[in-house]
């Protein structure tokens, strides 16, 4: 049963067997002190055992579950191009199982690590395609819908994980530039919150003046509970965060200037920001006319928000994005134990609320195990109900316990 | 297997065949627009027929979930109480089975009704009462606490239900006075949302007044989306409305005082009201201090929130209650389709969402159904962990599909 599920899945030869033995291995949660504390004092050497052997376990463990997708979405040719790129880096790295960490070998790992990041530049894009294909080819019933959106979040949280490993590796033991000289690989160990928020929302203002000439303004607040008055920093990925609040700047700005009208006196668009001693919370206000709680629900929804690229010509507003948008930006809060999620007023606006943890001893990786549980959500058919009704705004928000 | 469990279980004897059988009914949802058809052009008798058979059946469902409560809390004497009680009126409604829709069946029939709403008053009491009990004795494991937490809900949505059924067809069939003449049962047709938003305010003050000497003002914006300037009125159950309100700015008050201290200008609480083509929204703001993510998560737990009733002797802060109202106040806007979540800022305030739903014919009963889904729920065993960790705040919201 088992070797036929693997002849007939996308993972096929050689690599089998050491999928199977990577995978009995749970991926190993770091927090952002670890990361900081090992681009400080780590060597080459010590970060080269430790990730030759992790991203062996990390890729194992999601391409278990990636061959457990509905056959018909696995065999839509974007599905085959992912999973053959998945294939290849796996095989990259047994190159180095059994290489000692000498200088020669480190160095030839750094520029395997370098080929994989290019190689897996697009798999977001791809599998979104490979979405597409099936939607057009077949469609989807409920239960593999399921199956696939459990399936997506843990797939690209994996991603950033095994992207944040290799990148940081790279930048503090190789050939990559830092951000700057504070910097610990992509990590800045005192991020100006308030400068990433204004930086996000200049960019956004940019795209939002472009294409509708006019933007709203932005007012914020911050609330220093833990030391007062001074500046809010954290220890963070100034990148993600960055992507987070782009993301929700300019759905924000589209809203409003959409709800409201280019002519009319636009809103502002309010920012609270404020550190606690167990959570770093930002919230994003907008009266942008706000969207009613079932159509909420879909907001995060892979299948449902796919949609085709914008063409090339103009016509697409830029700031409509590809429709992954807010999914990813909840992936990249949730990574270090944060959240992103959103609460909305239907006919009147939206805040969006996104969650950092404020200490990094706390910040841990959230990484997907390959276990029974998880295969078990993977082919779960469709479920008796236990309800007459689900309560709408499912969707939005994690599970209650 | 099934003899057994109900020799063994709270409900034998007689009454065991007959629970067997209503249990394998669904209950029926009735919406909001039923409701008031129902009470405005339905009859005593057609009132009789229905409710006779829908009671037991909902009834017949939730007392097979009970019985599959961890047996160390169905031991506990507050636990046999109140499924001494839940028999007794099985016992009362199985004597109209059938008896026809005669006038001086429907008398006896509103009696027997009268009976069991009495009988039933404390339940909600009698059942935190067996929590503590099972705390005391034994302690609980997480798997039977996630059972206990599953049955809970389910437990006093299908009870708020069933004294629905019964004070609707009391009021409008039986003696018991309406509100006004423009209630139908319990249920307002115009129901003016500012005004029970206020009067629970002005109770809140006033308790709150007489225990801190001080209270925060409140600050109310009412945005009808869908008529503007209209004053905002729903088909509800305002008492419904109003114990969610009562609840909310309670708690708002009380951490707004225990933040800024009783010498201190206080920051009002901030209400906004809208009212869109689908949802009816309430943003409920303090500035209380707000509470971090993880703490959060435990406000919905019974078991962690079953605090001891409060002394007599006046030191207890009567704002305190007894630990269930947020909870069971989640259950009341989830009753009919709405949802009721908390977002907070730790170290600034905290936002409450309350929704209901615009529309009385989207306005439908969320009732539990007994099924493999529940049974499993119910009695299932510790889990293997799909994911490295879970992100705080999951029990305060909803399933994320």
């Amino acid at each position: 049963m088992h070797f036929t599920r693997r002849l007939l899945g996308p993972f096929v030869g050689g690599i089998a067997k050491k999928l199977d033995y990577y995978s009995q291995f749970q991926p190993s949660s770091l927090t952002i002190q670890q990361y900081l504390d090992f681009g400080r004092i780590g060597t080459a050497a010590s970060s080269y055992t430790f990730l030759k052997n992790e991203l062996l376990v990390r890729l194992a463990n999601i391409m278990q579950e990636f061959s457990l997708l509905p056959p018909k979405l696995l065999q839509m040719p974007s599905s085959k191009l992912v999973s053959s790129w998945y294939a290849e880096s796996f095989e990259d790295l047994l190159q180095f199982e059994n290489a000692a960490a000498a200088d020669e070998n480190i160095l030839k790992f750094n520029e395997a690590l370098m080929m994989i990041l290019k190689r897996h530049a697009h798999v977001v894009e791809t599998m979104a395609e490979g979405l597409i294909e099936l939607r057009e080819n077949d469609g989807v019933d409920i239960a593999s819908e399921r199956g696939i959106q459990y399936f997506l979040d843990r797939f690209y949280i994996n991603r950033i994980s095994i992207r944040m490993l290799q990148n940081q590796h790279l930048v503090v033991f190789g050939n990559v530039l830092p951000e700057s000289p504070r910097h610990v690989g992509c990590i800045d160990p005192a991020c100006d919150v308030e400068a990433v928020v204004q930086d996000a929302f200049e960019n956004a203002r940019f795209l939002c003046d472009r294409y509708y000439l006019t933007s709203p303004s932005m007012k914020i607040e911050m609330h220093n509970a833990v030391e007062k008055g001074k500046p809010i920093k954290i220890v963070g990925v100034p990148s993600h965060l960055y992507h987070i609040c782009f993301e929700i700047l300019k759905n924000a700005m589209r809203a409003t200037v959409e709800f409201h009208g280019v002519d009319d006196d636009l809103p502002d668009i309010k920012v609270y920001v404020v550190k606690g001693s167990e959570d770093l919370s930002i919230k994003i206000c907008d009266r942008g006319g706000g969207v009613s709680r079932t159509i909420l629900d879909r907001l995060y929804n892979y299948m449902y928000s796919t949609a085709p690229p914008p063409p090339r010509d103009g016509t697409q507003a830029p700031l409509a994005g590809y429709g992954y948008g807010l999914p990813l930006s909840r992936l990249y809060a949730r990574y270090f134990l944060g959240d992103l999620f959103l609460v909305s007023m239907e006919g009147y606006g939206t805040d969006a609320n996104v969650y950092l943890k404020a200490v990094p001893i706390e910040a841990c990786e959230v990484l997907p195990i390959y276990s029974t549980s998880s295969r078990r959500n993977l082919t779960m058919g469709p479920q008796v109900a236990d309800w007459s009704h689900h309560v709408p705004g499912q969707g939005n928000r994690p599970a209650h316990h």
